[in-house]
């Protein structure tokens, strides 16, 4: 068992390694024009403005948190490693997010560089960086568990097996909770800015003064840059890392309690790092001729994440036997599950938001129709497509449940949990596929301000569609994933409780129960509605500041630079502000709940939150993808093309899809996630103190 | 008790009565011109050509339901009246809508006639058709519920108190089965018909040739009209009427577990009893001088309400005390915490959607900034409400549980269905107050199309205004009394397997619990999509038609009427062609769950369904009530008013509503009803067949 236990950390050193050489390379490219130089370092400054004040307003977030999970420790709520673990969590995801950015910030001059040459370099420079940000969530956050699976060995080595394995999952948990707190902060500060940017650019920029999108004109622009790299890049990075090592850690909490013992524990992490090697070796065989077309990079990309997933089937079925035995096979049938429900989940999700199926044509004809119709039509796909999706994972988690328990309680939840890691295995690739696009998109702003040859930007945008598609992908993989993984963390929630020493009664008709499920519920439509209406705030601000900038005629004549660092400002400040209480709702809900309905009562509102979080989050984010390419439909000529009603129908859509499915959708996944995990660190205290 | 009894079957007599004196009453005022007469009359041959559309469509599906049924009973898994009971609580749903629509197309030219005079005389002919409404469905429904009550004791005399009590509500429970199936039928056809006619109507002619709401010229003019009967009135109609009987009947059920007998089943009847001669007061005390403003008449109408509140409180704490004993008196709690939670969701349904409050008026100024941010502002506001509503259910639950059981579990649970009960006791005059929106809405097309001064449709529109606020308050209650509804009814669910003599494993960490929670939260997306997108198909072949009507130029010249019949035909065919798979879905879904995951999946599926449900329930009818208003505030002059952007950004708002509030949201409250009921009746053949 220890020399398996060596390809966890070695397989997470191999891809940060491989991470590095692939910075390496990618800074070798040109960075182009002095203007395109000029535009990246503006927008890396105020990327590099942003992060660093939402750090340092997160570190005093994490301050208070650690303060109070020592007090909780002091009063013997807790074990004492577990404030430590909360602080590793947010660091390394926040980390993540950081690396990926400063990569994607560093490529996007460079892929528009590229694409002067043609598509297919440009595509190089763009993936890499997207693998990079990959390859960097993933060994990061293998490399940081295995670190305190070792620490934690060792610290109880004194307990014997299964007590041991207890403690050791139940301070893992807390390094979760730190990841899922920073995705958290990531993901609803860095969407509140990078959707009220947008917005506000086209609102003014766009309806008002008719220029187009990414104009040098416009003061908004440079945030708008700014924000997809903030939000899409540092905020999906600390996202998917928080998938990743929750997925992980649930399992693992579950091995704990069913029968499987060190082996059970230790397995989540060995599907995670045979992932690694596959996505790694599954990237090189990523080829494009020089003159490849759209569909042959497809293809291309397609078959890397093909041979990964073939690969991952091959080894972690070898894993599971020589590490089990052939009685516990069930759990590779899991494994499975999870990966082909992953893979289900991103065709169907493709299927809704790409033009090349019927709902979104039928969203482009009724841009065609009047604003009202697309919105209409655009929310109709949504729901309808949470209808396959939330079908598959049901089934995948009846399946995963018989197939590893054949109808034992314990281990059938375990197989629930194996199945995420199974469906995240590949996030290497997937990520990567995923990621890319941002960078496309930034690239494409680049060549636009460097008044760089049209067909670069024709260029770019290919690439940024077929980042549209590919991202389809890997967003079923999270959603999915979180689902599946929040699920774990409710029943590790259960057996938190056992292992105290309490019951609960966990009836789907006692009432605290039942009002725990209705708060959840609505906390879902709460909480974004948060998010939705401090974008709608922050992009009002932004507004008057740009029709205040544009007072000044000279800059609309292209006499005049206008004061694009006053509207980073802007969004920065505002970003940070707004995402205070979304962020503590997550936080803050499961406590005040447990204070006042018990234990009983958060159990419901988890399961609350997740029924109808999923649904939802499914909802927003294929309206929006939806909407997103219904517009890119229209723009690529049909309908009429730019410019006609169809067009104006198309970016209404967009926009109002936008803060659906980039702040409001991924923000549900984490959130459900962290409310999970904090019910289980302050499980002790609710027990202690609550009325009903 | 016997005496007791008989307050039952006389109030709703005297409510009857009431209703045929007030119809006789409206037929005495004038039609108006011949004209008037002339559009009244078409409006009326549309809604009863409808009518007798959709009665044949759901005949036949009642009489396959009826067969079914029957083979049920012989096959010993249902008591021998239950196909009886389904088929009269459709018939009876079906009546009150029938006469609720007949009395307001009749109302509709004289309540027009009326306003020529004044504000007040209209409201007077306004009120009264919707009063009529109100105590057609508490008159009828109680009747009904009475009847089956002596048919049953009757024919059950044989079997002791307990028994006896057990077998008869399980039988009535069918007839809120048939109640809602009728209604579910109602509202998505009706909710299809209206909407898709509003949205064809408007987009030709608003947005297309530029022609007011309401023009003659319009083919679709008349079908917009029809559908506010067919769908607003007959459609809301029967859903009340169901919305009543069902919280009688679910109470009647969980009273005959608890340990009450035969009083706490007789109870519910009685508040409702109670309820309908305290409306019939109220409602004389509504009065208005000739000269009444706005304001007073909403201050007439409140007063009328308050005053019906009042006498309830007394009555039914009189009568708690002298049925059941000082030793109940929490049961009484129970009610008043029921009427005030219907009071705070009627209240914060009116802060998040009339415009005298901040949101409302937020979206208005939305409105002017972009249609985009319209659509985004008045989403935010929709799922905001959602909070304040659910806290307060929530409370409900909690506090009528323990007011009535004190911790005891069967009591508790008789205390929150009789807590719905209280809710909806003031149904008689909320209805009315409801209801008569859509006969101003019509008066104000007759005005429009015959012609009058615009003084008249000025006053009519004040009508429709004051109706939609006060609309608010009834909305409340109907969404309110679901939520505690449903909830009884799935309790029913679980005492009926109980009965049977089989358990029930109802661990929500339940595997089939689980995957039925999911499968539920995401039938109420894939439900709502049915409906949205059936509306956006529907619109979509009446605009064709609409563009080749106006290819003879003489229809815009007003030289030749268009051809309004062919459009109603559209209409109905459509809806009632696209109404079939959404109502289908409500029946077949508990049933196709059942059979794969069992009774516990089907437990899931229910409380999946009310949790997500109810929000997304809530959420769809404030975004759209939001939307409606902020729209009228712009036309009231406010932001520019008419004809400015502001004012397309709130059509733009107001059409996307309107599917959301009138066809899926109210739909939403209906099917998680049937789905309870259609469980319960369906639960001896399932616990016979199913794979997992």
């Amino acid at each position: 068992m220890d020399i398996y236990f060596l390809i966890v950390p070695a397989s997470s050193i191999i891809a940060l390694i491989t991470a590095f050489l692939l910075v390496k390379r990618i800074n070798r490219e040109e960075e182009g024009t002095e203007l395109m130089k000029k535009i990246a370092r503006a927008v890396k400054i105020g990327t590099r403005a942003y992060i660093k004040r939402q750090y340092s307003v997160v570190s005093l977030f994490f301050l208070a948190v650690f303060i109070i999970l020592w007090i909780l420790v002091f009063f013997k709520l807790l074990p004492f490693l577990v404030p430590f673990a909360f602080l590793t969590g947010g660091f390394f995801s926040g980390l993540s997010g950081y690396i990926g950015m400063s990569v994607a910030t560093n490529s996007s001059s460079r892929t528009a560089n590229a694409a002067r040459r043609g598509l297919n370099p440009a595509l190089r420079v763009a993936f890499s960086s997207g693998m990079v940000m990959g390859l960097v969530v993933v060994g990061l956050g293998l490399l940081d568990l295995s670190i305190w699976y070792t620490i934690l060995s060792f610290v109880y080595r004194g307990l014997e097996e299964s007590a041991r394995m207890k403690v050791i999952t139940s301070t893992m948990i807390n390094f979760g909770m730190g990841a899922s707190a920073q995705a958290l902060f990531a993901r609803v500060g860095g969407g509140i800015f990078t959707k009220a940017a947008d917005m506000g650019a086209d609102l003014v920029g766009k309806v008002e003064v008719n220029i187009p999108e990414d104009d040098p004109r416009n003061p908004a622009v440079i945030a708008d840059n700014v924000g997809d790299n903030v939000g899409d890049v540092a905020g999906m990075g600390a996202d998917l890392y928080e998938s990743y090592v929750d997925s992980i850690v649930a399992s693992m909490t579950l091995a704990a309690t069913a029968s499987l013992g060190k082996k059970g524990v230790f397995l989540p992490m060995l599907i995670a790092a045979l992932g690694i090697l596959s996505s790694i070796i599954g990237y090189f065989f990523i080829r494009a001729g020089e003159k490849a077309s759209q569909a042959t990079l497809l293809k291309a990309l397609r078959k890397g994440i093909y041979i990964t997933g073939l690969l991952v089937l091959i080894s972690t079925g070898i894993a599971v036997y020589l590490l089990l035995g052939k009685e516990h096979m069930g759990i590779y049938l899991s494994i499975i599950t999870g990966l082909i429900a992953g893979i289900l989940i991103g065709f169907f999700t493709e299927y809704f938001t790409s033009d090349h199926y019927k709902p979104t044509k039928q969203i482009a004809k009724a841009a065609a129709q009047s604003p009202a119709v697309v919105i209409v039509e655009g929310l109709g796909v949504g729901m309808n497509s949470t209808v396959p999706i939330v079908l598959t994972i049901g089934f995948a988690i009846i399946l995963s449940y018989f197939f590893a328990g054949g109808g034992n309680f314990e281990m059938g939840l375990y197989g629930i949990g194996i199945a995420a890691v199974g469906m995240l295995s590949t996030l290497g690739i997937t990520l990567a596929s995923d990621a890319y696009g941002p960078v496309a998109d930034n690239a494409g702003g680049n060549a636009q301000m460097a008044k760089l040859d049209p067909v670069v930007r024709e260029r770019t945008d290919a690439l940024d569609s077929l980042g549209n598609t590919t991202a389809a992908t890997g967003k079923g993989f999270a959603i999915g994933s979180a689902a599946l993984t929040a699920l774990a963390l409710i029943v590790a929630y259960r057996d938190e409780v056992a292992r105290i020493g309490e019951t609960i009664d966990l009836s789907l008709l006692n009432v605290k129960i039942v009002v725990g499920l209705f708060l959840g519920g609505m906390l879902v439509f709460g909480f974004s509605s948060f998010i939705i209406k401090a974008i709608g705030r922050t992009a009002g601000v932004i507004v008057n500041n740009i029709r205040e900038q544009f007072k000044d005629k000279r800059i609309m004549e292209g006499e005049k630079d206008p004061d694009y660092a006053e509207v980073v400002r802007i969004c920065t400040a505002s970003a940070q502000k707004e995402m205070i209480l979304p962020a503590l709702t997550g936080i803050l809900s499961p406590i005040v709940v447990g204070v006042i309905l018990g234990i009983e009562g958060v159990v419901g509102l988890l399961v609350g939150t997740l029924v109808t979080g999923f649904s939802l989050a499914v909802m927003m984010a294929n309206s929006g993808g939806a909407w997103d390419n219904a517009k890119k439909y229209i723009e690529k000529g049909f309908l009429g093309g730019k410019g006609t009603e169809a067009h104006k129908g198309g970016v209404i859509g967009d926009t109002v899809g936008d803060p659906l499915k980039d702040a409001a959708g991924p923000s549900l996944n984490i959130l459900i996630k962290l409310m999970s995990m904090v019910s289980i660190v302050f499980l002790r205290f609710i027990m202690t103190v609550h009325i009903f």
